[in-house]
């Protein structure tokens, strides 16, 4: 049960996001811009930073939908999200990923983590500065979301086909324009 | 030196946000709502347990701008603001705030940490629902910030005046207003 009285039957962020529409606002903007709108890191590589991210935090919530999120962006490839959820280093995606998902591991753990030796061999392979900028804001959002949801107590259904049905939706229209479903219609549209 | 080459002469969480203006929106935005807002809680006290928390993950930009922020919100003084930081159990502030401390602790170590009991203590000492969302998200959001500015190693000079300078100026007038001053004016407009 919720640490306060969420809405009911809404579920993880969602619910606590309703109780808040004024801070859901920038919370949804901030999600849209890292992990949705244009990147020369593609939506499937910045879904499966944040549910990397979203996993060494253990939120339940947060893993399963960006999870989805990731496998929908991913032509339904859910093996390979969760190959890299176990052990990225053997799973078939770029080097280059590989290097950010060291990179966003270390901010997981504290910013400090990070060393100048990871961002050199993340350049090697690729990455630029964008990139290594947007990888440790990811990292860093999903310390804060992963700890909003668990933090709350929200409620988290284990119903594989809520997520994956969700996952395609956001996937397809972005976290804010999802969020019409859910927030009233003046902090959407605000 | 900062891991990428962010603006020069700019410090802490201002350059990665100059550098990725985007972003910047929301992150002030949400920071805004959080410290700034009316709220039950007095600016004092939310602007505490921000510097409570970035002491706890060691980020000594943000301890220090939001330290100064706090005693700027409370009439200059930063003998509190220390005596939170090393034993608040003990500092000069109300019971309640010391349980949303506890709470905020808690987040700082990963949300599954905040226990029934945590949140029935708050209560008992008149915390209400929102102020513990708010703690809550505070604490959480703080893991963010203070990620995203060491995770970058950006620039933070050991410059007390210029802190309290700063302090003074954003109680005053808030992060969305000040952040004029080093933001495209698009940005905070938009």
């Amino acid at each position: 049960m919720p640490h306060i009285p969420l809405p009911e039957g809404m579920f993880g962020i969602r619910a606590a996001m309703a109780y808040r529409p004024e801070t859901a606002k920038p919370l949804n903007e901030l999600v849209e811009v890292l992990l949705h709108q244009p990147n020369s890191l593609t939506p499937g590589e910045r879904e499966l930073i944040a549910t990397y991210v979203s996993y060494l935090n253990d939120c339940y919530y947060c893993q399963t939908i960006h999870g989805a999120i990731a496998a929908a962006s991913l032509n339904g490839d859910e093996a390979l999200v969760k190959r890299v959820k176990a052990d990225f280093q053997h799973a078939d995606i770029s080097d280059k990923l590989k290097a950010l998902l060291v990179v966003a591991a270390k901010v997981q753990k504290g910013g400090k983590n990070v060393t100048t030796e990871d961002i050199e061999a993340a350049r090697a392979v690729g990455a630029t500065d964008l990139e290594i900028h947007d990888t440790v804001l990811i990292a860093a959002a999903f310390c804060m979301y992963n700890r909003y949801v668990d933090g709350l107590a929200t409620t988290q259904p284990e119903d594989e086909a809520m997520y994956r049905e969700r996952g395609i939706r956001v996937a397809k229209e972005g976290y804010v324009a999802v969020s019409k479903s859910y927030l009233p219609a003046e902090v959407v549209a605000g």
